[in-house]
């Protein structure tokens, strides 16, 4: 009778200690995802991207939460992420919205648009404008979540091996820039081309094209194409261009609920972060071009180039807006935000941009 | 003997879980800090910002890290948060760095200097360019980590009663505005006061004082100047001015590493954000100011008045940096690398906005 008290009293507390260990682990299971990102292996700040959120990630879960990535050389499909992504093929993804465009008209919005919002300007839109509303609203119906997942900063109008003067200089010109940009550019008599990466520096040398656009100074040095070009012009085209990581909504569901913060956190930082770290290499980037190429120029589109390509945005925009009733809520509510906020922006940091002497 | 073989068996696999559960109750134990902050309660942005920081660690944590806050009706020493973390009486602290300037005269330079960076850029030089360890050589010597805390955007030139169309006009002006810009505008001949919060408006309104500077928009509302100054003028003073998080060392190092990492990316996310909730809430303040009272004119300081002003800033920070090697340090990195990324931003953002039409 003692003996069997003596195991009774055992039993419960094992009972007890059972069900404290097995709550422990399953707080301390280990989820494992695999992430695809558009970019090839190495690839700087966007590359760095991906690998700065997985860290964080995984040092914030105490290595709970271990993310895979893979590089396009792996997965072969660079602009595959969206379906990938979606049919559960990979957890998440790490790619630029309107590179599917295509396939669901209304992604291209949460990237960039020509004449639209800088950086600070539309991760005001997207946290506390509506922005996410909208974008959840795109993805939703495809199983995905998407985030703002990094900010290259205002993209440069590309390298021109003339100065562009007038509307004519453009008309007929050969030059390579893909997307809405090109649709815009093609409006104002551009011969719009698309050409792998890899031929852009010697369809440029040997004149197959007068003129392309890539990214800005960081991405744009290591291309080279400041030797072979000397007209290096501001951009209107990507005045922010922000890419997204995509989460499959069943992985997203899988997570309790700390990992789903941990995980929205560290995608938020590393984005707010690859903007900052873009600045940084950009100004260094740039630094770097004039002092080696001191024939390197920078220019502005006079005013009526200006104006043309902005008339043509327009144009193209109220098109898509007709078309969908949530393309034209997204494309009303951008165009209101940036009207309000630039009011803003203008009154601080142009004036006092504008009120400092120049540096060059 | 079976009895006792079974108790044994019992026994082992007991101690074998209390080794499991103690593991799992050392992982489970929950971290509770207190913060104080220099904010009033319910301050608009910046009391928000401590509280986003707060919930973001506690659901990461899965309710491990706890922070406790308090504002200073509670603490009653607004401007001694520094001391307060520094002794341990607090954990943390929530305050601008330059707030302690006549105690640690190197704190000055974190939030933001006269003719200095905008947010973007200021961001770029902390995690990218030097500044995070600037700050740290500063602050550890009181035994405090300090971080970036959040940005209030560029802040407002102040409100004029009178327009400012020369240096004359400014000289015998009597303004409020306080710290080391308070100093220039001595340097130029302002009568600078200081005049606590709570009597500004009556000050401005019955002529105690002709001009006053706050911060912008969405904070300068709720005070009303804008009913009885007309004059809104662009800042040169705060260009980006970010506060801080501060931590007692001995309570960041008493803390396990995954909950380091929480607590380091829910202050980096938070004062992104802030940035980011500012510029909405400055633009949201500023239609409104414009709507209810269109009186209401934003200016710009003639070049001639920008330039006495950028010169007096430069030969106060020359005498400050005479004083110090590290003060010596620190200006010398910002205004090296202000120069290199104001480039940037000048073919980048600059341009882009300078080349859109007006929207008023």
């Amino acid at each position: 009778m003692r003996i069997r008290f003596a195991s009774f009293k055992l039993a419960a507390a094992l009972a007890a200690l059972l069900s404290l260990a097995s709550t422990s682990v399953l707080a301390d299971k280990t989820y494992r995802l695999n992430l695809a990102e558009t970019w090839g292996p190495n690839t700087p700040i966007l590359g760095e991207t991906t690998r700065h959120m997985a860290a964080m990630a995984e040092k914030m879960s105490g290595g709970r939460l271990q993310i895979r990535i893979d590089s396009s050389n792996k997965h072969k499909a660079p602009f595959g992420i969206f379906d990938m992504v979606k049919a559960g093929q990979y957890d998440m993804g790490h790619t630029a919205s309107y590179y599917y465009k295509g396939k669901v008209p209304n992604t291209m919005y949460f990237t960039t648009v020509p004449f639209g919002m800088t950086a600070p300007e539309q991760y005001a839109w997207f946290y506390y404008g509506g922005g996410m509303e909208l974008m959840e609203k795109v993805y939703a119906p495809h199983n995905l979540l998407s985030f703002p997942g990094g900010n290259t900063g205002n993209q440069m109008g590309g390298w021109f091996r003339k100065e562009i003067n007038s509307i004519e200089d453009l008309q007929g010109l050969k030059m390579r820039t893909p997307g809405f940009a090109g649709e815009v550019m093609a409006e104002v008599g551009v011969a719009v081309t698309n050409i792998p990466p890899g031929e852009l520096y010697t369809s440029l040398e040997r004149g197959t094209i007068d003129a392309l656009e890539w990214v800005g100074p960081a991405l744009d040095l290591p291309m080279g194409f400041h030797r072979i070009a000397n007209y290096y012009y501001s951009g209107w085209q990507e005045p922010g261009a922000e890419v997204q990581f995509l989460i499959n909504k069943r992985t997203w569901e899988s997570l309790p609920e700390d990992l789903q913060e941990i995980l929205r956190v560290a995608m938020r930082t590393a984005a707010y972060d690859m903007y900052s770290e873009s600045t940084h290499l950009n100004s260094l980037a740039w630094q770097q071009m004039k002092e080696e190429y001191p024939d390197v120029t920078h220019k502005v589109f006079p005013p009526e180039v200006m104006d043309a390509l902005r008339a043509a945005t327009e144009k193209l925009l109220k098109q898509e807006a007709a078309k969908d009733p949530l393309t034209a809520e997204i494309v009303e509510s951008q165009e209101t935000y940036l009207k309000q906020v630039r009011k803003w922006t203008n009154i601080s940091d142009k004036a006092y941009l504008d009120s400092q002497p120049a540096l060059d």
